[in-house]
């Protein structure tokens, strides 16, 4: 079987997962969005050898995540910096927080949310931004969007008759793999 | 550097990537998460080769995400399912498809958020929820919290210097990367 590089697929979740590569990339969004900005606090605080994070960097940088801006003339000195891109990233991270907390955290919360103005602790809530009534994860789902293609669209009708339990049925979607 | 594994660092970021692993294994939960069951679907769905899928069930399993339940007696057949820490995982989900809907997609929409039950399309929000106001990114962080310990601690620290300007600063956690 054809291992389409995830870039390439048509479903939004795989084409994020192609561009953050793997964990080292995430840990760099986490720290360059707490505020670490040079090579060796991304070093120090990931724990990431200096070899993988340059790539890890470089990547970020090909994919408009991170910019390089030299602060020091001389010597030359670089720092990174989000762009808007890597910006909207944030509330992956905030989810991925609210997750390991709940079930990885036994001692109890290492972070908490905060307002930044005024430090106020922060508990959120997702609402339906048309009636502000609170949407629990279990009552949204994905469904093919206006631009779906064959292949989304082949794997939610497969899935609609899954849910409905009809029998027999085989999942063979188009080639290029969603 | 010692490459401390992420799941046994401090913060909980660290520790939720350090279950999921890579991009398969969130493509799995993808999956899962949508309403796939079986081995040989999230095979074709993802597209990933079947001895990287049985390794990475079997940790997803181990990290108490899954389930293998017995679903034929004869002959044997089973199928997976989310326990409530691998449901819990569907914000992540969503952030991402989110993130990649706006970024990854010039041709628009592939997938868009609806309520499960009537079908409505959703716009979402976030709130905090004691007041209902809306929340976005920019004006949350996350800081430590009750039961942070000192490299979390030292990181904000140093967070903190670094966003006043105190020079000169140099950056030295305690040994554990957090």
């Amino acid at each position: 079987m054809k291992n389409t590089p995830l870039y390439e697929t048509s479903c939004p979740i795989a084409r994020s997962l192609g561009r953050i590569g793997d964990s080292w990339s995430v840990m760099i969004l986490r720290d360059i969005t707490a505020g670490f900005t040079r090579f060796d606090e991304f070093q120090k605080s990931c724990g990431i050898a200096p070899n993988i994070l340059s790539r890890r960097l470089k990547d970020l940088i090909d994919d408009g995540l991170l910019e390089k801006v030299k602060y020091s003339l001389s010597p030359p000195r670089y720092e990174y910096q989000l762009t808007q891109k890597g910006k909207d990233f944030r509330p992956v991270l905030l989810a991925l927080a609210v997750w390991g907390t709940k079930h990885f955290s036994p001692e109890g919360p290492q972070l908490q949310l905060v307002e930044t103005e005024t430090h106020r602790p922060l508990r959120t809530a997702m609402v339906d931004a048309a009636t502000g009534e609170v949407v629990v994860p279990e009552a949204y789902s994905l469904v093919p969007g206006p631009a779906a293609d064959p292949i989304i669209r082949y794997r939610h009708a497969y899935l609609r008759q899954k849910k409905a339990g009809v029998e027999p049925l085989k999942f063979t979607p188009p080639e290029k793999q969603g």
